[in-house]
């Protein structure tokens, strides 16, 4: 009915929880009650991405009734007259309370590659705890964990359910039995979503994870608004698409990064106008610091002249760079512009950042790869030819660049661990690493894509 | 007066422990009691290395009498002349108990460059805690956070003592204060050991961090064998040489090596017998894994063709490299061979193994760094036209190569802390970090060396 | 007499020869009679060179009466107080005819560093015949084989001289003492430039190098308009300065660049604002191709996205570059931007064109040196993301950039050698190969600077 | 019939000239009679290859029954068997006078890959003129612009009548008529070399290039010695194998390389065993120096310590190199080792030597390319570790290495042009340039292969 409603009306995130497991390097993902909200985000100007787009929608709607969807406001005004029930979106009505996408977002899905993740990324720039992503690729995947589209009901299912049976402990199993049990004495009448916290076995864990404001945040609007509509696993679980399990999660390591003024002061983070992160945000977070998946970077840009930058690693002069620019990069970045410019590639694993500059002049500058809670300061010297180089962040240029005296300050986010359940990064739900109980593959997703991604045994000269 | 004697007299090690402060990432060491037994290794070849050692060994037989000094074999036997004190080796006496330096050495101390601490560290490439590394360079200063030997009396006291005085708690005073005045009432009285034992609060510290059968190890020797010299911490204070502080400590990362046939059995480590590492190990142990502190090579050696590696990461297979050969390093050694092959620098923090190719016949292979608990194995191809290839550790070319079908398989060492202490590793005495209260430079010694060594400022085209 | 006048006043301009000698690679510049126009170029923003500038300048009106100096026309505007003689630029007057630089200028000195000879060759970007540069550099030396200033006396008076005395063959000798003694009775009154002309044994040779209306172009001038002032080599000659000797010089190949649009028209070549060259072009040139002596450049410039460039190398596609942009460059550019790039250097007398990529998404990309006479285009591909990307020559940025369609075309400046002689590229004044008879070092200045300006055995980890 | 002769009893070598064409940068091959005697050489322990080996002989034999074959010693004797008829090799018979390849091979081939066309090259490495080689490839197509196997009849016909008829210019259109009536007429008498050499246009080209004594050397045999076989152009014309076309040529540039010990006597040239190259040649040539296609090479070898190498220019010391070791490559060589080693590719028709440093220590030590006509000395240093290191020229070891003191001295071959013809390189018969009149295509093969060999527009994350 092609209507477009504002995500203030939606109920407010479920936060899950990411605990390790025995077996191997990625965490496992745990809803403590069906996700209600997702967000679907898609690669611009490529048509067939909008037809895949629609079919994902409908598909979520008609299998997960209880879901609402979200879309960027410019996608959902092209997109609405394509369904036949209400979505969502930001800003889209004066008289919802301003609400921000990280308030309401439970899940995120990409359609589209690298880029359309670094976006729907940069949704949530300044944000501690980042929904999970799901991404798709519709050509070839990518470094990033890509899934293909043609997995979407199954992979999507996979991250719906995830947490919902025991996936990963046979102290559950019970929990499971009876949650079954007590859904079937309860149907057929509509479920709220209390009864499902009941339930939640999950609930726990999550609860002795999170702060008292924190639970009170994330769940007092699930009991106050209960929905209407059918909803959850329960109904989902009849389906046969087999054994439900635990989806597989990286928690991508970002960066934080500040602006100064010569003068020390902090500099507002306003982004350049094509990323639509800043006009979800309200005005007071521009003080803080914005958090980059790739990378951030300095860059002569126009000018023709050489950029000289001093660097200051762990607060002490390292060198002064003579080049075309520097990267500060996350080992995801590792991939992106670092590796063009001779970067190693540094797995997501490694808590790190990358140090790595763009065409210097001095033959002997390498790039370093230094522990990921090392403060690195960039600041344009003196020297610098020109008035002005330009920062860019993931790929999106700032508005305003970085003058003489100006600095750049930057430190890898803090991923903390509470009783083995971690919080921050960007969770990527990925692909490959599937099997509940099995999970043996590990973190091959990487291994295993990095070849087929890098033709590294491409001999030259052979075909 | 000439004399060698043999290891097997001296007490048994005592094991230092590491701990972090709150101000950087370098560990802060401590003894438990003084040490008494310290290796002195020098660089072969190199005539004024050994005006230098003698003029360190008679510095410290003369300020610290109760220390024992232990010298290679061939050292021993060439130097044991410009001695009127006796100095101790390996193997040296029939009668002696089967003694191997992992059991007496409580600090080794080299005068040499790189290699000699290289060298050092394959003594112990069997041993999984490694005497603490104080390294002197007679020229420039390396990588390896050698010191300047003009500093050898203050460096080796601030060692020496590290640990004596209550550096870093203000709990600690106290105990300080009465350890002094105990010593003054027990003074003129030869000290033994077990009254050193009993003044010491870190004592408990040690205790807590080690199992019994460890504590066992390391300390009942000293109770059991009361020296008869005066001895230890109250006799250097004394001296003035300002307060004591404690000595910063970087546990550097090593690698685990095995090598299997391609039944997939253990092949001894035999190393080449330039090394005197397996001499000093009993035949048992040739059985293990070896540690490499730079990195393992695998390399073709003079065979003029390319080698042929299948290359196995976390189990899954990668890639099948065709080049030079195949490097697996430390961080430690990323500024060695790998970063004459186009690896990254990368920070001795960063937790990690670069798997860095030598001249690769694909463009597009690049080094890449891994977390440090990945296993890597590489296995020479059946494709490789020769039939083996070689395998050197840390610059040391093992005997036997790799022949077709044989792996190298090597993981990171395993760095356990146990309540905030740090077992594992090469405990390096790192220059510049020595202020006591102060140590405020962090990790600088290795940021503040870095342009230094590597002149990254260093346009071309300009003077 | 701070007194500006114009170009339009002077002489044309005189072209030197250029031969080969057989002891080296290295040509050696005649002057068919004495230079008189010298145009001075500085570095700007440099307050240290215009001092310089001055002394420079001062001592060469003093010392070479007969020649006029000739600066941009902001830098005469700016210093022409300093002076008590007048000073001649372009453009000055609306009565004089309109004249360019390239009419008159005889020979070109720079003040500065690599950039001030890139800009000074800019002057004459649309010319065939540039005039010798003989460039100073103030501070450390460039590979562009820089004299230091401290030499200017010196080195002026050899290219002065460079021919005046029968360096290279004894059949000169005569005509060597003949112009003297012809210069003895003619003294004391004012020798006109007929008579220079006269004793010119140069002069033949120089006739035979040159087509019929090339030496109308030259030669007329002179006689046309005799020169008031006592002039030439004969003044000098008797200043005990040493035996006059010949100037080694190096010609410099320089790229054709033009740019067309996707039908395949020519785009004027107006270059940016920041180059005084167009200014001084008459406007119908402005159709013909423009000389580059370092690089042409193409960058994405500030649009945040990869570039997509089709290459096509002799006609035929060679591969889709998806990169920051591409650099095709000289062999004297090979030290500029391209080595920052990763490519190689090449030695200025080797003949070729490098093609290297800035920061390619393709591992597998490495440079390539093509002969010099290969036809190169890099055509904007429609798969490009933005609308346009920059171009810029020798770096400086052309106003209008690349957009989708448009192509660069390349191909190095044909260097002709007739009987002997050459014509083409940037004649280079070297240092260092100073010696008449001698010449021993060959193209030494080359070799001989590299190590010192790349520091190839700078060993990182020792000082 | 099992049969094996020595190549004493064939007639001497037929040298054909290698001419400029207007239309592209390659050569155009012209045989002055009809090639004879060809040298057919295999990879090594590749059962396929044999099979094509056999298949490509016997087809020779069929259709060009006036041409011997000549194989390696080892291949003859494992081959005969399969030939009904004679093959010829060196060595062979104590009777025959003792000959060399370089007197009478008139054309070279090959099948397997690179390495096998760098054999065939080091069995002329002491000789100035080398047969032309027409090189096939059995799997995928290399840099040396093989043939695809199956493309043998056509490229040996093309190869073998190539200057038979009048490929580029029109004038010769009558001869090539004439040619044909002639054999009419002629046939079916058996026909001598004199009446083919009694049509050859071509033959005036060539007397008018060589000079007298190689006229004697190249001709007189064919005229003494009449062959009985019905042979040459005549009887393949008929054969309606399309219009007969001249074939491409490369002409390769070498590199001329001598050992000198360190008193500066010249040392022997023995290579390696492994090489078949120094029994086919006179004990006293042992005295010259020997030619590489693709690179002499320094390298530590099995020593594990860096090697140390003075480095000399042109006559000048350059640098001392600290590395595994150093390349002096061809630009033929530039896709080879070289490459792998992080040189750039150099187009076979720059006139050039590249200088590419394998693992050096230093950071700022860039790969050079210098002029061809360059000397370059490399001299093992006072300062190496070992006694030695290893020499290789074209994957080949020699069994003496470099030891300190000793000399590797280095110049680009000498091509001459004389009349626009070309002397000296490896002549490779190139592939895909095979258009008569056509030729459109230039030097095709090479740019048209890079994109495919490199892959240079494979994007890394994309498939
Ligand atoms: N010369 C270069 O390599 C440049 C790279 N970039 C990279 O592009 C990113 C922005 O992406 P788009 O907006 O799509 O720009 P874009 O359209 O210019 O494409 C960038 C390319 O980078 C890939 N990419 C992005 N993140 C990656 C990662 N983490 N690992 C591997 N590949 C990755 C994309 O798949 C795409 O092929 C920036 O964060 C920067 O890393 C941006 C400019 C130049
Ligand atoms: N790390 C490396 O890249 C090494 C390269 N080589 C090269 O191998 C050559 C000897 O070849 P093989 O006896 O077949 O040894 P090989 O069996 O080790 O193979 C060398 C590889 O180099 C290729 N190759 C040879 N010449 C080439 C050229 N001019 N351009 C492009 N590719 C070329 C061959 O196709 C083969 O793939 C040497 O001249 C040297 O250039 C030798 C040792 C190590
Ligand atoms: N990342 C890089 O390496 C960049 C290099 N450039 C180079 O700068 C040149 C323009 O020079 P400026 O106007 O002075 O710009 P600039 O002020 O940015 O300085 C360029 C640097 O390149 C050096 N240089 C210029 N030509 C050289 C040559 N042929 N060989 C060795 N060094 C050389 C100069 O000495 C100076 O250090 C361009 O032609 C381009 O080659 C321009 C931009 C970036
Ligand atoms: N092409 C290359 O760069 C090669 C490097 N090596 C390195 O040499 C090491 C063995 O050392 P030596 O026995 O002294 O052999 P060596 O006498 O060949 O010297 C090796 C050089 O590496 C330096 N070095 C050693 N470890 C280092 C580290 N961790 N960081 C920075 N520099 C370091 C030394 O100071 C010395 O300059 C090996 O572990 C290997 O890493 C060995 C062979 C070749």
């Amino acid at each position: 009915n092609r209507e477009i409603r504002d995500i203030g009306e939606l109920q407010n995130r479920i936060h899950p929880t990411y605990s390790e497991t025995s077996r191997h390097d990625l965490l496992c993902l745990q809803w403590p009650s069906p996700p209600r909200n997702i967000l679907l985000v898609r690669k611009e100007e490529a048509p067939d991405v909008n037809a895949a787009l629609v079919e994902f929608a409908n598909h979520i709607h008609a299998t997960y009734p209880s879901l609402s969807l979200i879309f960027e406001p410019h996608v959902a005004k092209e997109l609405c007259n394509a369904f036949d029930f209400p979505i969502f979106t930001t800003g889209h009505s004066q008289h919802a309370p301003k609400s921000a996408l990280q308030d309401k977002v439970d899940l995120t899905s990409t359609l589209g590659g690298d880029g359309t993740i670094l976006h729907a990324s940069s949704l949530f720039a300044k944000v501690d705890r980042v929904p999970p992503i799901l991404s798709f690729s519709m050509g070839t995947l990518g470094f990033l964990g890509e899934w293909k589209f043609n997995e979407h009901k199954r992979a999507f299912r996979e991250l719906y359910m995830s947490g919902a049976s025991a996936g990963y402990g046979s102290s559950l199993l019970q929990a499971e039995a009876q949650e079954t049990e007590s859904k079937m004495t309860k149907a057929p009448q509509p479920q709220n979503m209390s009864s499902a916290w009941g339930l939640g076995v999950p609930d726990k864990a999550t609860s002795a994870a999170l702060s008292e404001t924190e639970r009170a945040t994330s769940m007092s609007p699930d009991r106050a608004m209960p929905s209407s509509r059918p909803t959850g696993w329960s109904s989902i679980r009849g389906k046969s698409m087999g054994q439900s399990r635990g989806s597989r999660v990286l928690l991508r390591n970002r960066l934080k990064v500040g602006l100064f003024a010569p003068d020390g002061s902090r500099i507002p983070s306003s982004v350049s106008e094509t990323s639509s992160a800043s006009s979800a945000l309200a005005a007071g977070e521009q003080q803080s610091d914005v958090y980059a998946m790739n990378e951030v970077l300095l860059h002569r840009g126009r000018t023709p002249h050489l950029s000289i930058i001093d660097i200051f690693v762990g607060g002490r002069f390292l060198t002064e760079a003579v080049a075309d620019g520097m990267i500060i990069s996350t080992p995801t970045g590792s991939t992106a512009y670092s590796l063009s410019s001779g970067g190693s590639i540094v797995h997501p694993l490694v808590s790190s950042l990358l140090l790595t500059p763009i065409c210097p002049r001095s033959l002997s500058f390498r790039p370093l790869v230094l522990p990921a809670n090392t403060p690195i300061t960039l600041r344009l010297s003196k020297k610098n030819r020109g008035r002005e180089i330009e920062v860019s962040i993931d790929g999106v240029r700032r508005d305003q660049g970085l003058s003489v005296g100006m600095e750049v300050r930057v430190v890898g986010e803090d991923i903390k661990a509470r009783n083995n359940e971690w919080i921050g990064g960007v969770p990527s739900v990925v692909r490959g690493a599937n099997g509940g109980g099995g999970g043996e593959e590990g973190n091959d997703h990487w291994v295993g894509g990095l070849n087929g991604l890098l033709k590294f045994n491409y001999p030259f000269g052979e075909g």
